[in-house]
């Protein structure tokens, strides 16, 4: 019998806990949870065995740290002062440096895997786990020579065993491509959103006139605060750093309007136009 | 029998086609295209029953203008000029003001009606047209006033047995409104993807890291360019006026991010939250 903890029971502990009960039949899943309500509703949904206590961990072979990142920056260390020498911990962050040097200096450092599994939808909670939300996603290992070998093996198994593919990066590498493919997409979202709900104040019956295309790009702005105001803290000067570029291209069209040089801005789309060949390259799970 | 005419068999005429086959038995569908690719598409993909030249439209009962909004402006007084008395012409045209102006004082006006079906996908072409992609779409119609009252329901009907709901506002609101729903979408997503093209220029193996976050928000910059511009350029009083306040929001964010106030980016992001609500009322299309 394997013991895994899910510490943190929302949308990416909730899915770890569906995929690894349906791939391995001798396991037992413990859930932990600061909050309540969340771990009765996963007992009630069947994502867990049996709710725990954090002083519980010792009994794990697996555990599985979900929570928000500024959590996740106190809360690993604690885990592993906690976990057997056989124990494997690893993470879920949308950020790695801050999340690498937390432990660096920790004594059991090498009972840790740090890990970003690149798969989400924008809700929340024990209801948002998703059956299969790992199959062929990536799943990003950082710093992957710092873990004890054997625990290594058994992640990274338990990896390949739901489906996903791994990618090594080191985590200052990491934080920089995330904010280019996730954190920007988050930000544009949520102030897409803002624009449009400040003109809607005033005028009625606007979303009426809204299709897909505002759906899609203004679906982020769902996402949890609690979860996103701590990436962006922890992944400041990368965030910092896209953002601008990102207005920047934003104001060098808007100048081009302004101007009336339509053809010039054909060009800029049609030079855009071939995100169609990279985004073929791009897994888009069905929820 | 009944003659209808899809002049422009893209996307958006050719799913008019499909439609009104569908519902309709009695009609006959002539396609007209400059695009002589597209012309032998349509007839081999059986969205039309004839090739057509625009003379032959003097046989139409009904006439769907389908093309980019500036050829619209061109197209239309001339469509008016052919059509027998008895004869509908609508548009599709994102834009409504400069299509509306276009035919003003053409001793036909009467037999045109100006409409915006809110349907679409990032694709464009024959081959993209789609069975139902008007079903619980919202049709906007301009100036209904200035259609004749026997052509008014003609079209209405058409469009309510294709599964439609109408909406009727005037140009000027339409092309305000629609600037923020719609066309900001596109510009954000354009601008997103080539920030992010950009980058990868450098950087490979940044799309390995991509998930569904970033291909939903970027979606839109596969859009085709020879529609957009025009559009862009129709609109462009109201596109200048949301993309300022869009980039004055991300500028805000920005300057919030450096300055290290995230309780302030909390609130940001928890206030935009809303947009769950709002969007439970938009119909998503599932190409």
């Amino acid at each position: 019998m394997t013991n895994v903890f899910v510490i943190g029971l929302g949308l990416i502990g909730g899915s770890f806990a569906l995929d690894i009960r349906s791939v391995y039949e001798e396991t037992e899943i413990y859930g932990v949870d600061t909050n309540d309500n969340h771990l009765a509703q996963a007992l009630e949904l069947g994502l867990i065995d049996k709710k725990a206590r954090l002083e519980d961990v010792e009994k794990a072979d697996i555990v599985i740290v979900a929570v928000p990142v500024n959590t996740s920056l106190k809360l690993l260390p604690e885990v592993l002062d906690l976990v057997r020498d056989d124990a494997v911990v690893f993470d879920a962050g949308s950020t790695k440096s801050l999340i690498c040097e937390a432990v660096a200096g920790h004594p059991k450092r090498r009972n840790f895997l740090a890990a970003h599994p690149i798969a989400g939808t924008e809700f929340s909670g024990p209801s948002a786990a998703l059956t299969g939300l790992y199959t062929n996603k990536v799943n990003i290992i950082c710093e992957v020579e710092k873990t004890a070998f054997k625990l290594q093996e058994k992640a990274l198994k338990l990896f390949t065993d739901i489906g996903m593919r791994i990618r090594y990066m080191d985590p200052a590498s990491h934080d920089r491509h995330i904010a280019y493919v996730s954190h920007l997409s988050h930000i544009s979202s949520f102030m897409l959103g803002k624009t449009v709900i400040e003109k809607e104040k005033n005028e009625r019956d606007i979303f009426d006139m809204a299709g897909s295309g505002f759906e899609s790009t203004v679906r982020l702005a769902k996402s949890s605060p609690a979860m996103w105001a701590p990436i962006f803290e922890q992944n400041k000067a990368n965030v910092v750093e896209t953002l601008e570029e990102y207005i920047a291209n934003l104001q060098q069209f808007l100048d081009l309007v302004k101007k009336g040089e339509f053809e010039a801005i054909y060009s800029e789309m049609e030079n855009t136009n071939r995100i169609k060949e990279i985004l073929k390259g791009i897994n888009v799970p069905t929820p």
